[in-house]
């Protein structure tokens, strides 16, 4: 296989990376905080090294094979985790490269799980780098939604590339304005919830980071208690809204920007999306009320903010739901599966897959009751091919299998079972947050062995990149000509 | 639908169950026990109310249409559960109907978790019954797996169909002649196993009892403290043999009586069933002997015991492996949903489905890999079409849906995590121990609320009836016309 465009790509990514880093080094500066330097230097290496690997490996034709682009896709996330990771490692956190790179890695998987304590202290250079590290990547994982994985066929994800490109009433014609359309938005996403967030009382720096991490559906926030320390409803209703906003389908919205609103209003996905966040979140209220934990108001915000941060793989938390009882733990464990809708910055199996799913059960019963009968399964007003079908089911057992085969190593490492299935889930799942004392919303992941924090990071990327893509570059098939 | 043909099935095996009944009477009468008065009564009862169903709704034409099917498969093991529970409730025992029909049902669909302490100091009659529910529900599972899933199509089941009434070297061609064949093998069978825990220290009567709930597969035992009561390393030996002879398909012990032994030694999902076993067995011995808890023999037997404990759904236990750290009570509770090989008395999702599932994968894969190439599955020799994989996926689907709805509706009645989702596995999969204090190998479930309870029985009649079964009677399109 030729490895040198697969090199230019992640070379030109390296260097944008390394170029981000100075944002952070102005912020220290600015508070006279000595990290500056470490940033800069950082940020010069990282620069000269991509900008180096994209000189040496330079071509014209950018055209990716099938292969190339799934080992552009694996390496790519690794290596940006890896250059991510040195400021943590250098600064004045005192982390150890295992801890940085965890930190880093959780970034970039819009994870969220955290291994540093004592946030509300910290100079606003690594604060402003772990939004930013969150940022960039849930850009990159809605680029490679909408322009990578549909070609890759995997896990279903040829269905919208259907959408986006082959039919007639496409939006707009080509990759690159797609994917330049959905920066745009992006960005404006994150401008629209940062001024929302300092209009409701939050200072600028943290409406900033918060922005970013929100959008991104990843978590980190600047304080240890979450969102939660700013005990402000305001806030809570502004994270809720664009928690909502990151994990719909951002194809939808450059729709949108030009007056088309019905795709996005009359989505399947999407609707499905909402009414699960209703339906769960009505549940979360009941179990409040009948705990006699919150009422009213305080109750629809917490449960409506729980189950959005879980469900969307954003990890945030106001109040730890821990408290409520056997069935709130039970049920957050299983929606931190679920995800957000395909196309999002959000994480997990998603909305559509289980739909898919739920099509081809009630197929499956109607073949068994009238035998003789011929059913056409549709989705979101197109037909839904049996090909689209075995692609999500085998998606969706590789990943109960990844999720177990985590648990087990975990288990391996020295965690209880709580932690190890927990910690297994929201690794794979990108939410942040486990269950129990060590990892649950009110813990943190540094008392973790290191051993287990690598297997969590290797989590994490498996999850993000949706296993296969993984997974395929281990196979000896794959390198194979 | 007319309902007549399903009320005389019904009434046919009610009968026989209670006729059945009189031998725990003969137990009890022969040690003098006052039990033997309530076996004779409620044999008398079931007997009869079973033998007028039948007669009311007598008829020449025996053929079941494919819904009548359904509905008798759904209802015969609720009828047959109701009655059985008779003898638990009027003896001197003092159990709730509730208790009851919990023992009733967990018996009869071969799961083996029990309400009752104090098995060690209990009258034989009802040891014996207990006994017999779980001899009589693995044959009715065997039968059931031969002669009616295939037909209703469900959980891939129709490629053993295949293999049993349509291929050119078909082994008995009527149905009638394989069950009566594979009943001859299931006494057989249970008489040498009573023969070996005879000769290995057993009395007669611990012999027959726990010969007839090793071969089905169930763990019932009349001692509080399992196999492990005896201390004998040829009595574990024993079970070990004989839950594997038990999860074997039973249609190729047909072949072996008439000295055909390869199909059943060249059989891909008999393989794959022992090598599953090995292989986690050498795990397993590997966690006892670097966590310091045995070596040696007694922790190979131990390993294989628990392992082949577990995988099968027996649920006997020696020794508690809860103690053998976070990784073995992780692997544990994954093995819960394995299962032995489909036609047998084994239960959880079973290994040709893992087969299939692991065909469509690599399937999957070679198509990503290699989008112009035309590929064909095959498995055990035959190709394997699209439909079963289509099928085996569906099931393993509502599987884990039942698993999660049950494990929720648990929690739900104030059981912790740990007993909900391991008390929800244990009983979708037959198995019978959970895991933790309350339910674990050393536990008991006479505990919990009764509510808890009938949601634990719905549980292991949908597990055993393969899911499908009984949720397609309570689809409303199912009683259209």
């Amino acid at each position: 296989m030729e490895i040198r465009p697969v090199l230019m790509i992640i070379g030109v990514l390296t260097a944008t990376l390394g170029c981000s880093m100075f944002l952070p080094a102005i912020a220290d500066a600015l508070v006279g905080n000595p990290d500056w330097i470490v940033f800069v230097t950082t940020g010069l290496i990282t620069t000269l090294l991509g900008a180096g690997t994209w000189a040496a490996t330079y071509q014209r034709d950018r055209a990716l094979t099938i292969r190339q682009a799934f080992l552009m896709t694996a390496l790519v996330w690794v290596v940006l985790a890896m250059f991510g990771a040195l400021p943590f490692y250098w600064a004045e956190l005192g982390l150890s490269y295992t801890d940085s790179f965890f930190e880093s890695m959780s970034g970039l998987t819009t994870t969220g799980a955290t291994v540093i304590t004592g946030l509300d202290n910290l100079p606003p250079g690594i604060l402003l780098w772990r939004g930013l590290l969150e940022w960039f990547g849930g850009l990159g994982i809605i680029v490679m939604a909408v322009a990578v994985l549909p070609m890759l066929q995997i896990g279903g994800m040829q269905m919208f590339k259907a959408e986006a490109f082959d039919t007639p009433d496409k939006i707009l014609p080509r990759a690159a304005q797609i994917a330049s359309g959905m920066m745009s938005i992006y960005l404006l996403l994150t401008l629209l919830c940062a001024i929302c967030y300092w209009a409701a009382g939050m200072s600028l720096f943290d409406a900033l980071v918060h922005a970013m991490t929100t959008v991104a559906t990843g978590g980190f926030s600047t304080r240890d208690a979450s969102i939660g320390a700013f005990n402000s409803a305001m806030v809570d209703y502004t994270a809720i809204t664009f928690m909502i906003l990151g994990s719909l389908p951002f194809l939808l919205y450059v729709g949108v920007l030009q007056g088309a609103w019905r795709p996005l209003l009359r989505d399947s996905q999407v609707r499905t999306f909402m009414g699960l966040i209703l339906a769960l979140s009505f549940v979360m209220v009941l179990t409040q009320i009948l705990n006699n934990i919150e009422q009213g108001e305080t109750a629809v915000r917490h449960a409506l903010f729980s189950v959005i941060s879980i469900l969307t793989g954003t990890g945030y938390a106001t109040t730890d739901y821990g408290q409520w009882g056997g069935f709130a733990v039970s049920a957050f464990f299983i929606i931190t599966f679920i995800g957000g809708c395909a196309g999002s910055t959000s994480c997990g199996i998603k909305i559509f897959r289980f739909q898919v799913l739920f099509l081809d059960l009630k197929q499956h019963v109607r073949e068994i009751l009238f035998p003789s009968g011929v059913f056409v399964k549709r989705y979101n007003g197109s037909i839904l091919t049996d090909d689209v079908s075995a692609s999500v089911m085998s998606f969706i057992f590789l990943y109960i299998a990844a999720f177990m085969v985590l648990a087990l190593a975990l288990s391996l490492t020295g965690l209880d079972s709580l932690t190890a299935f927990s910690g297994a889930a929201t690794a794979i799942s990108n939410v942040g947050p486990g269950l129990g004392d060590i990892i649950g919303p009110s813990g943190n992941f540094s008392s973790l062995p290191d051993i287990s924090k690598w297997l969590l990071s290797t989590g994490m990327i498996v999850g993000r990149l949706e296993i296969f893509t993984v997974i395929v570059v281990f196979l000896p098939r794959f390198w194979r000509s």
